[in-house]
């Protein structure tokens, strides 16, 4: 069952434009969930009181791209297991999962995903703690947890999301963070990170089109990251498969030598986000394969440069640390599917058969 | 870095027909896994005795995908917690994971796949319990383990992998029953789930070319499965790409509506399995919306038939227990790329750029 919200159905606009208009506000949202950041402190207090350190991250969509990302916040900074833990174990399959010192993260924009919302409930019965993340601190997510993070990404109108998955970024390296009892300096980098931002999105908006334009026929691609930068691959690649109606497929640059590279020819383009951490050698390697198989080479990344003789480049500017690099490292591929879908006639704004609040099952 | 083997490239051949010859292969590898069957009740009481419950998951492509299975068997059946563990994290990042309390099972058929070796390694040092899954008990990845548990596919000469995925699909199953003291009627349940196999491969086998041929032009699909079938999906979608160069992404049933739902035409068809378990419901809803967007349906599964107006149904038969499901519901996607590959002109047994032995990063 789906419900379309009136909401983004209303007032005259240009196709697009909301898109657009929550990619530049990024930064801003990024400042306000900072705002927030106390409670982050008291979650990750009582976890650590509970000795709840086994992290079970759920969502669906870009929630769960945001959970890739939360397996390196927390893997890295407390060291701690984490895990994007199967939801229909729980939910269809009954699974009786001992849940002791665990914690869930429910991730959820709206706070009204079915099955997200039951399994928090089921995790809380299992012994979890469970924590939800979502905009909306009203909603029956926020109600069946222990706690809840508000994720501050006000309104988001277009119904592809970009703010909300900067913010569950941020949000879970911030309490990821807290968790490691680093959490004000991680605070600190994420404003200056913030700032970066602002300047990056107004550069790479003003050149996207000459990269994106040239691939208007593209029927198909693949995203290519490895480590942090993973949740951002499968990211642009929802984000093209979302408004531009292309095959986009995410890779570890690892996976895309066991099998797909046979896939690989010049009308099937590779984006490979290179950032300047322990994993570089891993992608400019297996980009240098897929350039061997006559792909189409998109670099982006802090480490953009090291891709040789890419066809566009993209470069990142440096974060502050290999863990803040994922802010910056979505923001082209955002602003490439906003050109893209213009270019190809589509509304990115309201894609067809979506709405903002999915209800499926 | 790659390898390339002799072995694969020598003696003339009819294109695929390794690939069709180890397919058909599947039921008498399963009868070889099943003579080791002991070797799996010691390593489940070995992890027992050491409390080393936390299933921690390792491998690239088809490894990989049995992983996706190995969630829902050790979840289903001792009720252990158990992930597809990130390999970046403690090979490249060098996380300092605490492991004990923790199996590592690191999957490869060659045992010669570098950084699942090297994380082996590393697992064994973080205190974890680690246990290699190979074709080749005196690799270097069964010699970095404390226990081998061989796949006993036999040699695997076609590139893509078919009989070694089912029989790492039934090991982990194994591994896991034998975890919850049901090791005796689960390999009971595999031995009968072979016999099925084999009268399943030949009547699939004389009616495949029917189902393929139409989508000798196909660009790119979606593969849709849930629970322990997304391991399913992943696999078909795997196939198709290594073999038939088809663009395939492996969806739940539920992310399918969290935005891929709107790239779908019907130039983009989608293939679901749908088994008779918990799931269903779920993935019956998500086709359906598929239907609405327009794609051409290929229904499969033990419950294909639950599937309303799908444009082809390959039902598989019932299996013993929906932990068993699949290990037949791939065999429709292996015929389908074999007969699909030779219609394209491709041949299976050895795509472009890909070698049996992958030593990529």
């Amino acid at each position: 069952m789906r419900v379309s919200s009136a909401e983004a159905a209303s007032a005259p606009r240009a196709p697009g434009s909301r898109f657009l208009e929550e990619i530049r506000e990024q930064p801003d949202a990024l400042l306000r969930l900072l705002a927030g950041a106390a409670e982050f402190a008291h979650v990750a207090s009582e976890i650590r009181a509970r000795g709840a350190t086994t992290i079970r991250m759920v969502g669906h969509g870009s929630s769960d791209n945001a959970a890739s990302y939360g397996v390196y916040a927390f893997g890295l900074m407390p060291g701690w297991t984490s895990l994007r833990d199967s939801i229909s174990l729980t939910v269809y399959y009954g699974a009786e999962l001992d849940m002791s010192g665990c914690t869930a993260l429910a991730l959820s924009q709206s706070g009204r995903t079915p099955d997200v919302v039951e399994y928090a409930r089921q995790a809380k019965r299992r012994g979890a703690y469970v924590v939800a993340f979502t905009n909306d601190p009203s909603s029956e997510l926020a109600r069946e947890a222990d706690a809840v993070l508000a994720l501050q990404a006000g309104p988001e109108r277009a119904v592809a999301a970009t703010k909300t998955y900067t913010n569950q970024v941020a949000a879970l390296g911030l309490l990821a963070a807290h968790a490691a009892e680093e959490g004000g300096a991680f605070a600190d980098d994420i404003r200056a990170t913030a700032d970066t931002m602002r300047t990056f999105i107004d550069s790479v908006e003003t050149r996207i089109a000459n990269v994106a334009i040239p691939f208007a026929y593209a029927g198909r691609m693949f995203v290519v990251g490895r480590g942090a930068e993973f949740a951002t691959a499968r990211e642009i690649a929802l984000k093209l498969l979302e408004t531009c109606r292309i095959a986009a497929e995410p890779l570890t640059a690892t996976d895309l030598a066991h099998g797909p590279v046979a896939a690989l020819d010049s009308l099937f383009p590779v984006w490979a986000i290179a950032s300047d951490d322990a994993t570089l050698p891993a992608v400019v390697e297996a980009v240098e394969r897929a350039r061997e198989a006559g792909a189409t080479i998109i670099a982006s990344g802090s480490a953009a440069d090291a891709i040789l003789r890419a066809d566009y480049v993209l470069p990142s500017p440096a974060a502050t640390s290999p863990l803040l690099a994922p802010l910056l490292s979505i923001v082209p591929g955002q602003l490439f599917a906003s050109a893209l879908a213009r270019a190809r006639g589509l509304d990115p704004d309201a894609p067809r058969g979506l709405s903002k609040v999915t209800l499926a099952r």
